[in-house]
């Protein structure tokens, strides 16, 4: 790979206030101690363990008892850790559980700057730390209009109307009664990746894919509800789906999407009620769509016979082509990867083996295959798929690699059921040119320097 | 149903301590007062709606600005809520999320009473609020033998050892860096449903069915460890998993549940790190056995040829049958189902269409089929199983119910592919006795009263 092909990323972006990722476990000098430790048997590593352990303050931080270690007359089970010795906490300490200690580091963030207020912003869910195919609903990521509220589900209310028998008013009592579903999806926004668009490579795949997450969704097909108030499904071709927060998100549905059940009016989120900032009480699932078009706060269905050409889809969410006309409409999320280990702003601590893993997803049904290449795109590989591979759902990659500890370049591309195959981003410029912000299904390329570190690249 | 066959649930157990189950939008007169509101058409129905939502103080307590009211020349669009017209909270106002506000009631919750101690304890699952099959990993039921910890991860090794060529010791970073595979797994407590052997119906399916969840996992199959550790395999039988906390928890995996790649030594759980109370940073994830097999804080493996016998499978864990002896090592957990909407504790706001709802498991492989009973056994429906169903994993089943009002008894019985059907509470002790604590797999009936309310009931 000629270094005249690698456009090492900035060092930040956003008005520099974009920080490398931190990352769990990854301090080299500490791990390397541990490996010498371990080499030493096991009687020293106990030993040395325990005593580190002990120097760091463990014992001190879980307030148990440090004076009265067991098997005292053994030396190598002296200075047994707290945890192996105490009392530890209650059972539910917290009704609601949190995530460890050790773990702080794990957030969704946002990139300060990236919009002129915060409620209408973005955060991005922490990939590079994340693992399977289910993003914990503390971490998914998040995209208001109009910042999030807590709606009292009491009050909420769905209409039903347009061109139907009977107009309908459901409360979520009644709309928790009706026939559920639930479902394994991923939710992309339009506009994840976006920044690559304009060759910005931002440092980490939190940043450059984290507008993604992908969650087991519960609720009522909403082709029930349109039944049950008498719709007109031979004239009805669209729907109107209207949110209740302050921007009044209003999206158009193409009505194939829902007479095959697959939209959802979903009120469940990996088993619990949605989260606030992903519309609780009530939102639209639409799977393999952008996110734009699953309308939070869900307040309002109207059937129609036209597209509604509303104020966010006709100067929001629109792909600027190069000849200067734009493209309307262009919801569906296409085929997509990208490798979140090694991925940007890690550290690899030395040469040897490594799991390469990924996510792959596409809006069109279920990922057939994922390649990666870790010279560049020279040679590919196919990876193993990790099962359940479901439909318009992420599925987790995993592959071998023992890395030779030289420069080198790690990439995926993966491919749909429909044959489709994930392009390089000069395939997709040929076609969209520079000046887009959404729908970058772009084969991502990640640097692994000599030193170990990761870097975003752009090779053209 | 006979009268004498129902055997209403006491008031309370464990002390008289144990609550009736908050349930979610269950108000009956707010229900009806909705109901009402719909019926006098839309503009009406905004109107009330809005005027509720503001005489209950939603506005004031969403902090944002109700005095300059939109579209002030139409009536019905007078005094929209807050959320409609205001500024919501900033993007990642929390790095970490939270659920809702409304829906503080949804907890795992303990059993005072159960045990001496809070910390050699358990914490049930609020299984009649889930959705799916996704376990929220805060509301994870909890196990403790001596409380939980927040382990370092960089302190924290795990050792293989017994008879292998070379003993190993791993960091958490070496074992990260090892090929992972991610798969969704239930978990059972043995001791699950354990109060209804002594004919106490406890008060709701969260205390009755509550030691059980559903995760993805990820981790690196043991298989992969000891192979690296130059394992006998032809020799070794049975290994031990040892815990690194206070109670030095240990039990004997049989070979044959590992070298088909099964077993796991996991670390990531819902898509995260496991979280403390579930053994961060390190358990062991045996697919199909009951949860004390599935040790936290994993630190040592040892291969052995014969089962050790060790305290917490000599003295706990063990079945006692009715001739006094017990049965040892009965550790996977036999197909079973339960119904969560509706259960004990809920209650029905009037007759008409419900969702049953239900979760159907077996830790021999599939579920196959589920059917549920809406009279008390006499008359039984397959009810619909939402996909995926997956191997050792919770099953999610619907059905369609019309409740006519009166008493019935509702009723789920699950069949796993390997043609084993959920035996009765009868069937189960004709066999086992009374005398037993752990591996009651019943069929679980709950009883709709005329009022609506839903209690536990044993049916002999």
């Amino acid at each position: 790979m000629p270094d005249d092909q690698l456009q090492p990323a900035p060092a930040s972006v956003a008005g520099g206030r974009l920080r490398k990722a931190p990352e769990n476990f990854l301090d080299p000098a500490g791990v390397r101690a541990v490996f010498a430790e371990g080499k030493r048997g096991r009687r020293d590593f106990i030993r040395g363990a325990f005593a580190a352990a002990l120097a760091g303050g463990a014992a001190a931080r879980a307030g148990a008892q440090p004076e009265a270690p067991v098997g005292e007359g053994d030396p190598a089970i002296l200075n047994l850790p707290a945890h192996s010795t105490g009392l530890g906490q209650a059972v539910a300490t917290d009704g609601y559980g949190r995530p460890s200690k050790y773990e702080g580091n794990v957030q969704r963030r946002p990139s300060p700057g990236l919009t002129q207020t915060s409620q209408s912003s973005v955060s991005f869910a922490p990939l590079q730390s994340l693992f399977g195919i289910v993003t914990p609903s503390g971490l998914h990521f998040e995209r208001h209009h109009q910042g999030w509220w807590d709606v009292d589900p009491a009050q909420h209310r769905l209409m039903v109307n347009g061109m139907v028998k009977t107009p309908r008013v459901f409360t979520m009592d009644e709309l928790m009664r009706l026939p559920s579903v639930s479902r394994f999806h991923f939710i992309e926004c339009g506009a994840n990746t976006g920044m690559e668009w304009g060759n910005v490579a931002v440092p980490t795949c939190q940043y450059s894919h984290g507008m993604l997450s992908c969650s087991e969704f519960t609720g009522v097909p909403l082709i029930t509800l349109l039944e049950m108030a008498g719709a007109d499904l031979k004239g009805g071709k669209f729907v109107l789906a209207e949110g209740a927060d302050g921007s009044s998100m209003t999206r158009t549905i193409p009505m194939e999407l829902v007479t095959n059940g697959q939209v959802l009016v979903a009120y469940g989120q990996n088993g619990e009620m949605l989260r606030p900032e992903n519309g609780y009480p009530l939102r639209l699932v639409v799977p393999g769509v952008q996110g734009v078009s699953w309308v939070k706060y869900l307040r309002r269905v109207e059937l129609g016979d036209a597209p509604w050409g509303a104020k966010d889809e006709a100067i929001h969410y629109i792909d600027l082509l190069p000849d200067g006309t734009h493209c309307q409409y262009s919801s569906i999320q296409e085929c997509k990867s990208v490798i979140t280990t090694p991925s940007g702003g890690q550290v690899l601590l030395d040469k040897g083996f490594y799991n390469i893993s990924g996510l792959a997803w596409s809006g069109r049904g279920k990922v057939k295959r994922v390649d990666v290449s870790t010279d560049g795109g020279r040679n590919w590989r196919t990876a193993r798929l990790e099962t359940p591979v479901l439909d318009k759902c992420l599925t987790r990659f995993n592959l071998d690699w023992v890395w030779d500890g030289k420069p080198t370049i790690v990439q995926s591309r993966a491919m749909d059921e429909t044959g489709y195959v994930q392009p390089s981003i000069r395939q997709l410029r040929d076609v969209r040119g520079n000046r887009s912000i959404y729908h970058n299904n772009a084969i991502q390329s990640w640097l692994v320097q000599e030193n170990g570190e990761v870097k975003n690249v752009q090779v053209s």
